[in-house]
């Protein structure tokens, strides 16, 4: 009966958020990543265009324009205008009503002190930090506060201490299977600084691309690239702008594999002799570097020396992955050269490879990381392991005492959730690991590699997922409560776009494209109960090269829905305890995509390149209607019969296969929901 | 009765667009600037995977790039992968099945040669051209003519002949009062090449801001930005990424006056000793150069050199407007020289100040050009005149003989309809003239001023209205059917984003910031209703800076909302032929803005920035009511007595006061159907 009564409610139904929601949940407020120690206290700051701040201490030149930024944001938020429009080290101010107070400028670089103490009471703001960048960290948090309430915008109360789990909290972008535009990398670092993460690591040459001006070889990028490539003054650039907002910049080159865009322009630097042409398809390719020849240690001395004079960070990283050494096999130079060194496997000769370059890193005063591959028996311990096929291998480097940070599992491309994401600690209180070697964990992270991504659509692929990963390096490790995870990441997805971030614009954006038109409600209401297709499953679908076309539903498709965040959250709930709140609220959901279809088929019929949808739309209807079904029976507090529900199974699972490269997102909750009724009595 | 009917549907309705639309106005179709002959034949290309591309001729180097990202978009828009995926000189193609032929390369220059023929029948499409310039512009016809049905993709057959009927069509941006990164910058080139616009003129230095590095006087900008100003690097990027649109780049150097930022780090330029300050208000300043002094024209003699060096193209633009002389009042200097060379006037002294000026710029090769206020008695005749106060200057300048420009009219920052930009024709039919001089009027510039525009909103102020003004500027004058402008205007601003424009994608993303949620619909309603105040009206409520937040209602709103100009439209067709269709429509619509002030209250009440709009969403429901009374009458053939029709119109009087610096844009809709109620017997 209550059923029925929700089902004549004509309305459509909006899951709505509140607007600056200011949540009860006290350990966490709205903040992400939660800090290590917060105190909630009683009142509120109230913020009014009276706002102005004083900075004391010895901050150095990097916070002025910082808490400049901050006012902006402030102001943006608000539509105040403050009476201190900007801060330099000449600004004097009376009567200040916050005061940030940092020791010294820090360096941006390895271990950085990135530690605050912010204490807001209703009548001043107090921001302490040893260093600046703990005061650029305190100012994301302070930013974050900021909520409103019918009497206008405020901070609450709080004193919280706050300093990072790990000290390496990264995100790597891949700039060379597609490349983005400096604007775009500016605009991720704002980003990944508004959630306190602190290294960039480019991924500048590959198969697809070599993305960076050399002067020395500038055959490199002239021939390397389709001419999408980073000039040095872009490079400085970046560095600069990363360095004022707190973060690192590790430039990575691969070799010797993954290195087909430098041998266009240098062949003689390869294996075998060539031509060679920029890739256009993906995978492992065969191209790999020639290490006997005294030529190729000549040219990367001279490359190294030029890129480490470029990027001042202390870490580079030189790849190293998935070199598989079929064109060593078929070099009869290399052959020869090893059987001269005694050299008998291709690992071994990569090693030998490996040494060489560090002996050229480590003349350039610079330390060496590279991926798994390149952690082999006698890898000297100043050389930093990445691992990506496994935590085993970062356990492992880290018991033998090698510095390690932590990839696998953050592999953002690869379209899981945040969930899984954040559920992965690179050093979980279940790991069984000695205490001595857990220092040598250095942190995380996400990886952005870009087959599958343009401008258009690479940040709805970051973020705002990538700001869970950035909780879990910074956030104590008790910090694992999912469904507020959730319910803080949709706040910070929203506050991600003042700084540029165009992961839910651009998603409209493409389907505007897609539809020819404005009116593009069914294809969202679609798109928001799917996901792509997990994995690298894509690929198995199409061969994609760097050509095609990434305009389809599944590059608009995420895989954290909110719209099923929410749902999978209220069935969870649902099924728990029955409660009336979520039961209305899944239904009337249901009800939305059930009948979405009928709508849809218009516009796929018109749209040639929706036409790939067509059954899955078909289908979306039909598990909606599933779930609308087995909703009647828990509220009408019956079991289904046997045959229906192994037909409902059946054809769940057939569904299930994914077409257009897309699945359809609820079908787990739905699952569920049929698991309770068969369990039911 | 029949309005009883439409009442009670219950669905919201929503005015669609047909995907892709393909209009029956065979002399248009969905082209953008309409060309100067279209031949609509039977028949279409059909587009599929085996598009093949053959450049033919001797089109330089321009061509093939822009080739490629035509295949790119045409493979975005459709998701098709052509096994052609890119063009260069050395592209080989077999059995081509669109041939481009050009004569030989253009040079960006003024009076470029940018005409073409296209040829499409259903095996074949041919593109021909004088220059690649032409090819380029025929590239853009063909992507707007792309189009579906359900059997796919195709263009329709047609034949084109095309040239512009002005040789200047140009977009100036001004990037002193806010400045726009270089990606912005580049991404609105793009646009402007899509609608065959040619002229990217660049405000590069104000009172406000200098916003060009100056290698020999780097206090320039150095003392004369916040920081924000593009290296000489980033111009030549600039330039040389426009040249590959066909696009010619003119500075501008607005002086005497509007210099206050260049005194900021050289204040002996200055005609009072100063100190001087960068601008963060707006309005005409004091500050303006210092006539007397030999020192400055060297200082400017040896700037514009440099400069003049930089920017490649032939005209060179020195502003010199708004210089209110008060500075040369109060300099003793100023006077003293004055009375030595027996110059009575500031108006001379100005006079005097342009000559020496424009001395130097003719020593470096250059054209000079300026505003209005230059054109004064015995100006040397190659000095061009760019007209803002009134077409009357234009057309003086042109019967004196000087080459003049239109931007009176063109004032995009003023929030004025497409409608009112469009019909400013800079050389009307009705205009007496002697033929003679027609030749002198060059064409038009759109203008974005910004001091009311940031990053996040400019794009929706230039565009699509400016796509308006290219087809003014390029198609034949007997073209201005307001209406298919319209039409053909939401087409080609949804394909404006696949470029990267967002005018349309930003605007959500601000409704998102002030309401800190995705729950925009009440506020999107109510600004789908609503636009800026017109002309400079914001600036007199309430005193506007640099700092000052342009994140309220009033950023987000635009001056030409697709809800009220279908709206209009359906009024005016209503009224004119009482059609159902559009009768139906009018209700709905209004049905929508009524009930939605209930909604958006809650919003309202939460959000503090949202409260000014308090009385502008009560008082648009309030109009929306009293345009469903109208219908009412209207279909139920009645006259409202004269006191209730008094009554209603003084109350839209009242509340076409506006507030929030909010007009509610579908009041003169509404008063036209009292008027028409008055008028019916």
């Amino acid at each position: 009966m209550r059923l029925n009564l929700v089902r004549i409610i004509f309305t459509c139904f909006c899951f709505s958020l509140p607007a600056f929601s200011f949540c009860q949940n006290a350990t966490t407020l709205n903040l992400m990543p939660v800090p290590e120690k917060v105190i909630v206290k009683t009142g509120a700051f109230r913020l009014d265009s009276s706002f102005v701040i004083s900075i004391t201490g010895d901050p150095g030149k990097r916070i002025y324009p910082y808490a400049t930024r901050m006012l902006q944001r402030m102001g943006n938020r608000t539509t105040l205008l403050f009476s201190q429009a900007y801060l330099s080290p000449q600004t004097k101010t009376e009567k200040p009503t916050c005061i940030m107070h940092c020791d010294s400028p820090g360096k941006v670089e390895m271990n950085m002190d990135e530690s605050y103490q912010l204490n807001i009471s209703s009548g001043l703001i107090l921001l302490n930090s040893a260093t600046d960048i703990g005061a650029l960290r305190g100012m994301e948090t302070l930013l974050q506060l900021l909520t409103c309430d019918s009497l206008g915008y405020y901070f609450p109360c709080v004193d919280i201490s706050d300093k990072p789990r790990f000290p390496w909290r990264g995100l790597l972008i891949d700039v060379c299977r597609h490349f983005y535009p400096v604007d775009m990398i500016k605009k991720n670092i704002d980003a990944m600084a508004s959630v306190k993460m602190n290294v960039l690591h480019l991924h500048l040459s590959e198969d697809q691309g070599f993305r960076i001006e050399s002067k020395k070889f500038p055959k490199l990028q002239q021939l390397g690239s389709n001419g999408s490539y980073y000039s040095q003054e872009q490079i400085k650039d970046i560095i600069q702008y990363a360095d004022e907002r707190g973060i690192r910049v590790v430039p990575e080159f691969d070799m010797p594999g993954h290195t087909s865009a430098w041998f266009v322009g240098h062949p003689e630097l390869a294996s075998l002799p060539g031509p060679y042409e920029i890739g256009t398809t993906f995978g492992v390719f065969d191209a790999s570097m020639d290490p006997s020849k005294k030529y190729t240690f000549k040219f990367l001395a001279a490359f190294i020396k030029e890129m480490a004079k470029l990027f001042p960070d202390e870490y580079f990283h030189i790849g190293g992955d998935e070199n598989n050494g079929k064109n060593w096999d078929n070099s009869p130079a290399v052959q020869e050269f090893m059987k001269k060194k005694g050299i008998k496997t291709n690992d071994e000769l990569q090693k030998y490879f490996n040494k060489k370059i560090l002996k050229i890193i480590t003349a350039n005063k610079k330390k060496m990381m590279g991926w798994d591959e390149i952690f082999t028996p006698g890898l000297p311990k100043n050389v930093v392991i990445q691992s990506w096929r496994g935590k085993d291998y970062m356990k492992g480097a880290a018991l033998q005492g090698y510095q390690t940070i932590l990839s696998s599992g953050y592999y953002i491309d690869l379209s899981k959730t945040a969930r899984e994401h954040y559920l992965n600690d690179p050093l979980p209180d279940t790991m069984k690991i000695e205490e001595d070697a857990k220092k040598y964990i250095l942190g995380g992270e996400a990886t952005m590699w870009s087959e599958l991504t343009t401008w258009e659509n690479v940040d709805s692929r970051i973020w705002p997922r990538t700001a869970a990963i950035a909780e879990r390096l910074w956030s104590p490790s008790a910090v694992k409560d999912v469904e507020d995870m959730y319910r803080r990441l949709e706040i910070v997805s929203i506050q991600l776009e003042e700084l540029g971030i165009t992961h839910i614009s651009n998603r409209e954006m493409m389907m505007r494209r897609l539809t020819g038109s404005d009116s593009i409600e069914a294809l969202k209401t679609f798109i928001s109960a799917v996901s792509p297709v997990k994995g690298y499953r894509r690929h198995s679908f199409r061969k994609y090269t760097t050509s095609t076309p990434l305009t389809r539903t599944v590059d608009i498709a995420v895989p954290d829905e909110p719209a099923v965040v929410r749902f999978d959250q209220c069935v969870d709930k649902y099924l728990q305890s029955k409660e009336d709140s979520a039961g209305s609220q899944i239904i009337l959901q249901l009800m939305t995509w059930k009948k979405n279809n009928a709508e849809l088929q218009k516009l796929i019929k018109k749209i040639p390149a929706l036409n790939e949808i067509d059954s899955v739309s078909a289908d979306l209807s039909l598990v909606a209607g599933i779930g609308i079904d087995c909703m009647d029976y828990f509220e009408k507090d019956q079991k289904p019969g046997e045959s229906w529900l192994t037909q409902q199974t059946a054809l769940l699972k057939e569904i299930k296969k994914p077409r257009a490269e897309i699945d359809i997102a609820i079908i787990p909750s739905i699952e569920k929901m049929l698991e309770a009724l068969k369990e039911s009595k």
